[in-house]
């Protein structure tokens, strides 16, 4: 069943101790699609500007990803430059250019508007409400990103969002700026008073954990010898977790928990190359394995 | 069968946002014995002042702890004084007095020389090897902690011992700074040849890594809705883990992941309370029903 997601889809110049790329695909739309698309298809609302060209559509050509939603602009697309030290898990960002993503208005095809599950990326909480607006039936459920930008600065309408939501996927330190408490458990109990049900805490590479009504599921990262440019992990992480449930249909238990092993190890792909490199060339076969290895990993026996 | 564990018995003074506690019961050596006597007997090797009374030795009675090797000399008993803020993971020392711990010399009783398995706790690696040497049989297995004050100021020492063991407990900056590896995998491959054939990474509320020639285990700590005090987590995590090993008599990789879960469900009662206080109330019957709620956690299904 299709997969609905919103959000960004830039160029990224990127600085890790792996190497330095210019000009390479990026955004959360980007990393979102060609993650969940494994999965289920997958309708992507973005803007892009004349920059986006052949080259960057066809790193989604041949997969279930309709871009039927996706608005080319005169004037260029947004561009990102971050850099990582030593330490993989925080990025510093040199340069921000919103380009034409400053301006963006979903707006959605008419074909998009009853998608039976919706996927919100972090972008300004007041597009998302809109988006939950256009909706003509409401979505099975609503998924969610954000980040501490929106919570700090766009809070009345964040939380406005969070009341029509299902699912929300945020970091630690967002969890706990969001709901001023420093323990997850009490982070998670407040949250369902905002209105999301379902809580994913990402972790980095400390992996992420799952929270719903009866249910705390921890799982660690899957281990890696490199790991050249962890941009995009996140998106990748929410796009197999989210493609994954969507196919499923259902949001017991113990999907919720297969979803969040595929997600892990759709991320753990992404990291691996800069950029979408690895994802665009990843086969189901590889994926397949690793998630057969890394639930044997975390399987006590 | 018994385990032998040479370490430190101390007073601590500790401020944490949960309240303050002054000269209550620590030491690696305390923490390490209460939990791993949950699963074997254990045989202590310390040293404590003349502060170190009936009130203490109250904690240790009718468990399985032989304190033929604790020596109480003249004076008083090895003294830390930490502080830790918000972010429970990392200690602040205000103060630390060895005392008697200064003059620490560990002289084995006769008994202890044949045990078959050897915990060497975080002291100065000389006097670990010395440990090493007095055993008339050589163990089953040694396992050892250190910090990073040994890895940097007693490295040869350190080096040497490290050749003489089979399981090393260090937590991810240890690993780091002995192998100049940041990549734990990479760490693990450099510590093998080092020595130890078990690498165990304690990673605080991230939980834990396990490393064996064919096996890489991660697992979370166990959720807590209050963190009280963090202070000997490592250590009860060592007395749970290795406790069961020995019970247990072999090092097959089942075996290690289950260890690795009742080391990390003894160690978060632990944190539950202030020093040992939790670990002396506890029952069977908690640590194993919680044992089995964190199997269920971490369980696909």
């Amino acid at each position: 069943m299709s997969l609905l997601a919103v959000g960004s889809v830039a160029f990224d110049d990127l600085e890790t101790p792996s190497g330095i790329r210019d000009n390479i695909l990026g955004g959360s739309a980007s990393y979102f699609s060609l993650s969940a698309s494994r999965f289920t298809p997958v309708q992507v609302v973005a803007v892009v500007g004349e920059d986006f060209g052949p080259d960057q559509y066809k790193v989604f050509e041949g997969r279930p990803i309709d871009f039927g939603g996706l608005v080319r602009l005169p004037g260029l697309s947004f561009h990102w430059k971050g850099r990582y030290g030593a330490d993989l898990n925080e990025a510093r960002t040199l340069e921000t250019h919103l380009n034409v993503f400053g301006g963006f208005k979903p707006d959605l095809p008419e074909a998009f508007r009853t998608s039976p599950y919706l996927f919100l990326g972090n972008i300004d909480p007041t597009l998302q409400l809109e988006v939950v607006q256009q909706m003509t039936v409401r979505p099975k459920w609503i998924a969610l990103d954000t980040m501490n930008f929106w919570i700090d600065g766009a809070r009345e309408p964040l939380l406005q969002v969070l009341r029509e939501i299902d699912i929300l996927l945020v970091n630690e330190a967002e969890a706990r700026s969001l709901t001023g408490e420093r323990n997850l458990l009490k982070a998670y109990a407040r949250i369902r008073t905002l209105g999301p049900r379902i809580l994913v805490v990402k972790r980095g590479e400390y992996g992420m954990l799952l929270f719903t009504q009866d249910l705390v599921f921890a799982a660690p990262a899957f281990p890696l010898e490199e790991v050249s440019d962890p941009t995009g992990a996140g998106d990748t992480f929410a796009g197999g977790f989210l493609g994954y449930l969507a196919a499923a249909g259902n949001l017991d238990n113990v999907t919720l928990k297969r979803a969040a092993l595929y997600g892990t190890v759709m991320a753990s792909f992404t990291v691996q190359a800069f950029g979408t490199e690895r994802l665009q060339a990843l086969t189901e076969g590889e994926y397949l394995s690793r998630a057969e290895a890394f639930e044997k990993m975390i399987h006590i026996g």
